[in-house]
């Protein structure tokens, strides 16, 4: 595997946040909506592997911690774009409908969240265990709460 | 939306590529193959936005494409090691068997992929709209040829 420059930095993902209205960015409905589920799987998977390490069963190792964090800081600026109206459901794990009539809600939650996952990787990479247990819960807890909201249970 | 540290640096993924045996870092070979297909809807979706660029039909923006092909490098490390033994399928689309009977020439053609993914970015970031043409071109037809070589059609 070949290096490589820094990626993702900051500048670039607000371009990316800002570039272009969110409804450009997908062709069709459907597509957002598989968009956005990728995402959700990445992260969810992400924090998976750092969860064994927050409970005390794999051993913290602050590289690995924060490799993962890192990856899940990034992508916590992805989804949101597209959560484009009309794409609510009701099968389990879909989007509530309230996003839409809740939008600045559904916003402050989102941002929570990234807020959240930039202190994991922060704190992933002071090497303290306990500043990253404490950070995991918070970001798991920022999950949770916009979950228990907006997604079909 | 907050600033954040600069993500997903090269130590990093490279932690995050070597941490751990593929197979450990997921709890089933159904949870696999979803982040692998999550890992390439994703890049699917960001290689899809530079191709208006590509193609000309859309402005070239270096900063709006070095966001864009940022993501697919960093993204290009990460289904790989999702291609766990047993998860060959049969429908369009899905991983076939000569992955895991071939994999040398797997991990060569990823390989390949990541190493255009970088240079895309690099290229984007450049600002010189023939080099990203270019360098578009090849990253697309690295994704092509493993398609053609190692998914269902």
């Amino acid at each position: 595997m070949k290096l490589k420059p820094c990626v993702a930095a900051t500048s670039t993902l607000l371009v990316l946040a800002a570039a272009l209205p969110a409804a450009a960015q997908f062709s069709r409905p459907e597509s957002a909506v598989k968009y956005r589920k990728a995402a959700m799987t990445m992260m969810g998977n992400h924090m998976g592997r750092l969860g064994g390490m927050a409970k005390g069963s794999v051993a913290f190792d602050a590289n690995v911690a924060a490799a993962n964090a890192d990856l899940i800081a990034t992508l916590s600026k992805l989804p949101y774009a597209a959560f484009v109206e009309g794409t609510a459901g009701t099968d389990k794990g879909s989007a509530k409908a309230n996003i839409w009539t809740e939008r600045a809600k559904f916003d402050e939650a989102a941002r929570l969240f990234q807020n959240e996952a930039s202190r994991l990787a922060a704190a992933a990479r002071s090497g303290n265990v306990d500043q990253f247990k404490s950070a995991f819960g918070n970001t798991s807890k920022a999950c949770d709460s916009c979950h228990d909201s907006f997604q079909n249970q």
